[in-house]
């Protein structure tokens, strides 16, 4: 499995996503699965992915090739809406070839992806792409998009995540989340891949992969943990 | 859906349960999914339930009866190992024969239980019962088990809860385990159930229904929202 977050807020956009593939639990290897695309100061897109990995690997591997020449591209998109109608499309199409090519096992082959970004005059946008191609965008309501393993990390999105957090608190925000599902679910594993894009900049301000061990990472989870355990002291019933 | 949580600790057994059932999200309804069986001093049994309504009744109604008539009664079983097959065999046959019924539809009907109770003499025992009619049982290493909507209230779990952990702290641990699945899922609804066994006494200590305008609950709550955001926020990155 997998477990992506996105945040949507006034400073900016937020993305974390882990990088644990698996066919069984005894099949596990490390991909990739945030993608950048940029032309710094006057768009930038990432797209993070969760599924079937030959459906995902083609998609993006898709998306690449038609910036990089012909076809419709994201780069070239006249807005993020259309980045994510193009998306969706280049999904759903991979998503229904690797079906067929699997209909003979009774199985489908199916993915999601969030894709967040701007281009310069735009808006900041955060969409979630479902497996047939069709999406949902990030409001000021709910101000993130999860993909994959989503609901141990949920409730601490919930309770501390509003348009308003500011770019730290929400990179915090989604370690910690990320942090509560790896270690309640195997399927989910370092490294994470840590992207921030600044509100109005068009580029990527911070992309950083996090290693399994990453000491400020895991201080961090420990303090976390430790905070937990004293807030839970805490409450009486 | 549902959210059942039970605790086995070195002080006894701490149990709580939701009340919310659904056939879709329009068709919301309250039932009772905590059932306890005893004879105090001789022996109590506490039994949680997720999953087909039609299954969860009528596998309750058939040991109630067995225990109040013929048949092989978890009453008069020897060994909760005993109680947890003659549970398991009931469960099973009740799910095969609605599941006959609803073959048409290619549906099928499943259910799953949560066990727990002691005898005089007996150890403290903690079964999970599959659909099949075949379970688990905590042990020190994991001394939990949880059915239904089960993940947004683990990292908790798996965070507070040893086989030291006292009876009161036990309490509290559900009980917040619950509210974050509360706060994230629809599909799980107050009222709740907790029951509490203490060692030893083969009787139930606390039963305790905790209404939606419980003011207790409601404090624990937002205290526990308030200690986690001053966690977040005490932490650095």
């Amino acid at each position: 499995m997998t477990y992506c977050v996105g945040l949507l807020l006034d400073a900016g956009i937020v993305l974390l996503s882990d990088t644990r593939t698996n066919a069984g639990v005894d099949n596990i290897s490390t991909y990739r699965k945030m993608f950048t695309f940029e032309q710094p100061g006057e768009r930038v897109i990432s797209i993070m992915t969760a599924g079937s990995l030959s459906v995902t690997q083609t998609a993006i591997a898709r998306l690449t090739e038609a910036a990089e020449g012909d076809g419709p591209s994201i780069l070239e998109a006249a807005s993020m809406l259309e980045v994510a109608e193009i998306i969706g499309k280049t999904l759903s199409d991979v998503s229904r070839e690797v079906s067929q090519k699997m209909s003979g096992q009774a199985q489908s082959a199916k993915a999601s992806m969030i894709v967040a970004g701007q281009r310069r005059g735009g808006a900041m946008r955060l969409f979630l792409i479902y497996p047939e191609g069709n999406f949902i965008e990030a409001t000021p309501d709910t101000p993130y998009m999860q993909i994959g393993e989503h609901k141990y990390g949920k409730p601490l999105i919930d309770r501390v995540v509003t348009p308003q957090t500011s770019l730290d608190d929400a990179q915090k925000a989604v370690l910690l989340s990320m942090d509560s599902t790896l270690r309640s679910n195997l399927s989910v594993g370092m490294p994470l891949d840590l992207v921030v894009i600044e509100a109005d900049t068009c580029r990527v301000s911070i992309s950083r992969r996090i290693e399994a061990d990453d000491e400020t990472f895991h201080a961090m989870s420990a303090a976390w943990s430790n905070a937990l355990r004293d807030a839970f002291s805490a409450i009486t019933v």
